[in-house]
């Protein structure tokens, strides 16, 4: 419905393997926005508004075959959908950084390339119903080997799209890393192997050149 | 994805505004073609199969704003496709008579006339994840004001769509009587205002026709 970045704030994602380091460096690109005085909020998906934070309890507890993989990609896509109006758009409108953990990229890669041939029918609705791409993608590019142990270490009860193994780590990697070839302009895929401080380093640099 | 009629079996819907006899109508003509020794099963929207009454609980429980017009309408389409993959398909297929109450007329209706503009949308969507239509639909035509007034005697939680007061009822039974003009072959008005009994007689009696 709507094309093109959001009107003044600055829309920035995380993306990657499960256990590749999102979170953390979310959040750490968060804590350094916000100590340097900027106004900077940070989201997940799925998630992020009271709504989609409701469709998240649906999507990521339980067992993998509770949904058919077109109710899922129609379950992230309302989700958000409501993420989208609710919290995103208002906060660029007022000039905010909006950091989020995950948003369409793991859609396209998730539901597109790796859970079934859902690839069109992703694109259709994120075009239909989203429509906003962000300003700056990092792509955490870990080895699976260890993003599963480490993903494996936090041990919570969202793990429904845990526990599919490495293969399957494997050929979600190949599509970010795909996707990122797609779109150089937005994405910057970021070696997540090294230590956290040197990853968060340059994750801080390439956007203090992007914000100027 | 698919389009047409399910394989075997034989797929009949109630459409109508709230209170206007749906409910009351399915379970009497289930009864009728059980009683008759038929194959049939009894279900509903949205719900109607186990993912799809969990999406049900965040759709009719609440406030009448907790979701947007489009993260609704996705909601309702994640649902219904969980419904379709996991019931209904599998019963035309065995060749069940499928009776629901409610299908894809009240999201055209509902979504596509009443809440917002978003009817092109919904007959996108319809064709890309659901692309099923019923072999007959019934629309209970009743007087809004006596529906709204049976409607209310229930008072249960469920009550979301309820309480949008009597023009937004005239709406809805408007967009109901066009959609049945447009698909005649498919939709039958009946006339709701009468005693249960007669309703149930006439349905019956078409019904029969139909299976022949
Ligand atoms: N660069 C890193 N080196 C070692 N461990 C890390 C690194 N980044 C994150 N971790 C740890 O790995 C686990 C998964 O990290 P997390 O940020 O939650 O990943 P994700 O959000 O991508 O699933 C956490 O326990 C985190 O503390
Ligand atoms: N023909 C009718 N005449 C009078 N009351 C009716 C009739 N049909 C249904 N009712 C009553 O009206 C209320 C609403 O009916 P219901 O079948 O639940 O409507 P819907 O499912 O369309 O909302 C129920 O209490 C039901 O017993
Ligand atoms: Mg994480
Ligand atoms: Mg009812």
């Amino acid at each position: 419905m709507e094309t093109g970045p959001g009107a003044a704030g600055v829309f920035i994602t995380f993306e990657g393997i499960d256990g590749s380091g999102k979170s953390t460096q979310a959040r750490r690109l968060h804590d350094s926005l916000t100590s340097q005085g900027r106004d900077a909020i940070l989201t997940r998906e799925p998630g992020g508004s009271p709504g989609a934070e409701r469709i998240r309890r649906l999507l990521v507890e339980g067992a993998a075959e509770d949904w058919s993989p077109i109710s899922e990609l129609l379950l992230f896509n309302a989700a958000r959908r409501d993420h989208l109006e609710r919290l995103i758009r208002p906060s660029l409108s007022r000039g905010a950084v909006v950091v989020s953990d995950r948003f369409a990229d793991s859609t396209r890669v998730y539901q597109g390339a790796a859970r079934a041939d859902l690839r069109a029918l992703a694109d259709r609705l994120h075009a239909d119903v989203i429509g906003l791409e962000p300003d700056l993608t990092f792509i955490i590019d870990a080895d699976p080997g260890t993003a599963l142990s480490r993903g494996l270490a936090r041990n919570n009860a969202e793990d429904r799209f845990e526990g599919l193994g490495l293969a399957f780590q494997e050929r979600l990697r190949e599509g970010f890393l795909e996707l990122a070839a797609g779109a150089p302009e937005r994405c910057m895929v970021v070696d997540g192997n090294r230590p956290e401080d040197e990853i968060a380093a340059d994750i801080a640099a390439h956007v203090a050149r992007h914000l100027g």
